[in-house]
This record gives C-alpha cells, sequence and structure tokens, in this order.
C-alpha cells in the first residue's frame, strides 16, 4: 500500500498546515503534478484553536471551522493527501528523492511546510547530532550492529522502529515519552524515566536520566516532526528557522519553504499567503527548466 | 467634515485592498488605535475578479462574494475606513504626519499597502520630477503663481484641482484623460489630445502632444494612486516595487509596507499575508517603544 506513484511528479509539498495546502491548491490551479504529504486531518493545531478573528474572511469561528473551509476547498479540488512520513529529502541536482515510509518519490521541486517543532531539544541532543545522535532509526541502523541503543520515543511509529532496531543492536533500551502501546518486543528494556542531558567525549557515551544514567553507543529521537535541517541535508537554516528569499526560495535550487517552518509570526494568513507565493516561485522554476 | 481624530494614531494604514484591511484586523486584534486610508469600496479590483479559487478557504467564489465577506469581517470588528485621499505621509523621526485631502493626521508608524499603479508614465514624467512635474496640485500650486500651468487629468478629483489651480496661475491647460465631468471652471482651456512626452532642459518647458505642443512652466498629473516614492520621501523603490524585509519593514524606521505594492505575485492571500505580518511588526515595534 502507498501512495499514487507517478515518474517524477513537478512538485512535492512536504506538510499539511495552511502554507501546504494554500501551495497544493495554487499548484494545481497552474495545472502542475503534486504530492503532498502529511495527515488526512491536516493540522491538530487548528483545530485545536477555539477562536479565530485575523484570518480574513473568517471573523469569529473556531479552528475546526475553519479547518472544515480548507477541508472542502482541496476536497473540491480533488487534492488527496499521502499519509507517508517523510523521512529524508535528497537534492539529486535536477530533481529531489524523497523518502516516505520505505517508498521513494522523486519530483522536480520540493516545498518544505513542515511548521515549527515545539518539542524542546534535549541538552546535548544538537552537540552530539550525527555523532551518536540521530532522528532516523530505520535509516541509521546499521552503524550500530552489535552495540548499545537508547530510543526516545515521542511518536506512534517509535515502537515500531524500536523493534527494527532491536534486531540489530547488542541492547535495547526504549523510554516512552507518550505512554506505551503495546508493540514492543520482549529482548527491549524498558525504561520509565525522564531524560535530561545526552553525554559524551568525541561521541555518545551515555544518556543522564532523572534517576540514574545509562550507557550507550547510539541515541534515537524519534518526534513526530523532524527539524528541516535534518530533513534536507544543506538546507541552511538561521535562527532556528529555514533561511528563504522574498519569493520562498531556500539555498537549495528548486526547494522553496513556507509557513511556521521559515519564521515568526506563526499566523495561519502568514502561512498560507507564503504558501501561495512558494508554489508560484515552484511553477515558475519549472516553466524556466 | 474630516475622519474622526486622535491625537496621534497607533497605526495609520494606507490603502484598503486586502493587504491594508488584513492590517487592520490584527492591529485591531493587538488593541491597537487606528486610522486605514482607502476606499469604502475597498478594491474594484477584487469586485471585478469574476472567479476566485486560491484564496483557502473560499473555493469558486467571485471576487464581489469575497469582498462581502471581507466587508462582514471588518464590519463585525468596527472598523471604519477614512474617505480621505492621502496625498504625502512625513517621517518626523517620532512619529508620521499624513497628510489627507486637507487634513493633517499623526500616527506613531504607517502601513503602506497602496497596491500597484498601473497607469504607465509618460516620456519624461519621471526624469522631470520636482523639476517642473508633481503629482500634488494643491500642494504645489503656489510654485505656479502667474505661470502656465498643465493638468493632466486621470481621476475624480482632478477638475476640482484645476479649478484652485486656475486662483493662482496665469493659464491653465486641462487635459482629460477620463472623460470631462463638467464641473470646470470657465477660465480654464480643455485640450481634448494624448500626451507623449514631457519635453524641457534643466526644467520642463513643454508638453508633446499627439497633435501639437504646449508650452508650460509645471504640469500636475493627477492619477488615483501616486507612486509610493512620491507619497513617502526617502522611501527606497527597488525595480518599482517598495523594499521591504522578510517582518515587511521598510527603510524608514516605523514605516512598514504589503501588499502589490511590495513585489509580485499580486495575489490576494500574498497580500492579505502581507498586511498581518506588516500589523505585527508595527505593533512590536510600538511595544518596544
Amino acid at each position: 500500500m502507498r501512495c499514487p506513484l507517478e515518474k517524477r511528479y513537478d512538485i512535492a509539498i512536504i506538510g499539511t498546515g495552511p502554507a501546504g495546502i494554500s501551495a497544493a491548491i495554487n499548484a494545481r490551479i497552474r495545472n502542475k503534478s503534486i504530492i503532498i504529504f502529511g495527515s488526512k486531518s491536516l493540522t491538530d493545531k487548528l483545530t485545536k484553536a477555539p477562536r479565530i478573528d485575523n484570518y480574513l474572511g473568517f471573523y469569529n469561528v473556531s479552528g475546526s471551522k475553519l479547518k472544515e473551509n480548507f477541508q472542502k476547498h482541496i476536497d473540491s479540488m480533488g487534492i488527496q493527501i499521502c499519509e507517508e512520513k517523510v523521512k529524508a529529502v535528497y537534492a539529486l541536482g535536477d530533481y529531489f528523492s524523497i523518502l516516505a515510509n520505505d517508498n521513494m518519490y522523486e519530483a522536480s521541486t520540493v516545498i518544505l511546510s513542515t511548521g515549527i517543532e515545539f518539542t524542546k531539544s534535549l541538552k546535548g541532543e544538537l552537540e552530539y547530532l550525527g555523532r551518536g545522535v540521530g532522528y532516523c532509526a530505520t535509516c541509521d541502523a546499521p552503524l550500530y550492529k552489535g552495540k548499545k541503543v537508547i530510543i526516545v520515543g515521542y511518536n506512534e511509529e517509535a515502537e515500531e522502529e524500536a523493534n527494527f532496531v532491536s534486531e540489530i543492536a547488542q541492547q535495547l533500551y526504549y523510554l516512552p515519552m507518550k505512554g506505551l502501546r503495546g508493540k514492543l518486543r520482549g529482548n527491549i528494556e524498558v525504561i520509565e524515566d525522564i531524560p535530561l542531558e545526552i553525554m559524551g567525549g568525541d561521541k555518545v557515551k551515555s544518556l543522564k536520566l532523572k534517576n540514574r544514567e545509562v550507557e550507550a553507543d547510539g541515541i534515537f529521537i524519534l518526534k513526530d516532526s523532524m527539524p528541516p535541517s535534518q530533513l534536507v541535508p544543506g538546507l541552511e537554516i538561521v535562527e532556528g528557522h529555514i533561511l528563504v528569499s522574498k519569493a520562498m526560495a531556500t539555498n537549495i535550487e528548486g526547494c522553496f519553504a513556507a509557513g511556521d517552518c521559515t519564521g515568526r509570526p506563526y499566523q495561519y494568513m502568514k502561512a498560507a499567503g507564503e504558501g501561495q507565493v512558494a508554489a508560484l516561485s515552484a511553477v515558475s522554476y519549472l516553466d524556466k527548466k
């Protein structure tokens, strides 16, 4: 089971918040083939907003009502969302290769609308990134064959990833940050504790928890959204946000970005406007090629 | 008869397209005092659009239907539009002084959302600007006491301005570019012809028309919207658009811009998003003061 596969999409959009779906409708109107990765429920943040007054055209609406209108809009245009999780985007010169779940997709351009990650980084997380700390267990597991690995699991898929890694690693510890879903294999040691700091020298040596310290060669932190810099190797980030031009172009040719991931203010209208600009810039880039 | 006068508004918004009214609703939500100059019918461009599909939340709406929703939004928030025509904005260090019709208003910050002027400049117009060519007849008329003046009238108020100048100038010629409205005084000479080029040496000497050439010391070109560079002396323009940062700040402290006047694409959603960002930037500027 995978999303419809075109030989190569014109535009791949990553994220289904207001920026992503605004990009999708604009790209579709301009007759480009698109694939949009995200959640069919669009965005949880929107659904939870009790009242929105500052999205021009809708006064005093609930987030779920506004979402309904967004949903109706994309449904009317036949835009379908691919619910696979994007794990990596590789810029391959003329096109992009996108790893989602275990499938590869190709697109001539990419629009990043991944939102902003509110999960605070652990102390030491960014410092040891690539030196023992990783965000994609299934990608990097082979590096830890016969070694000790810790998985800090924030998202739904974390337990399945842990199972996969447990086949390769010598010892696997699992920290359930949002409770256990009961899918873990018996050879995995569950630790109910609070992670405080990643320790090490040149490389990771251990994870300091509130009540103990656990030695490890590798630590995977599995969150719902990966930082864009991890998603797209080589992407330029400034103060935690993707660096974009006024046309919403990133430093990578053919790669655009829109919405919260490009910076404040974190607002629906701003995000939707940027999604439009990113889509039209991608269209103009495609037309020039 | 003038618009409500506060001692000094927090934010003055110039223009009532999607950028201007989006700025207005965001500024009002943040409890700032605002004055917004423009037309009570918001924007003619919007009303004329037969079908809009790319404003997220509204699929397959007419421009007039979308405008209705915008109108309802600002009405619900009690936002009133001041229908005076802004002729100049002066940056006075700590605040701005705004000349609208013949009234002066003060504001701590300004948001320019003047749209884009599609009237092509005359040959020589920009070259002789300030050297015999002007956009505000009532402002500069005293310079032409006892002299010859031509008024090229594109907008509704042009005939009234011509009447005023005719009291001061020795000879006044009037070129009706959009027909005559029958308000001109008898001492004004109407010329039905097509202006081609403004001629001169150091200063304006004459206006070359399709069928004749008319000598003049001053030429006023009266359009509905003035170029922002004329509206706000010192404003930095790049390739016909106001130069803005990502926060929609112009080169003048406290002066922000949003919408078509900041550059392509000329789209409602992009304009509304920028209006929001400009307003929030103005709010943050005010809060820091």
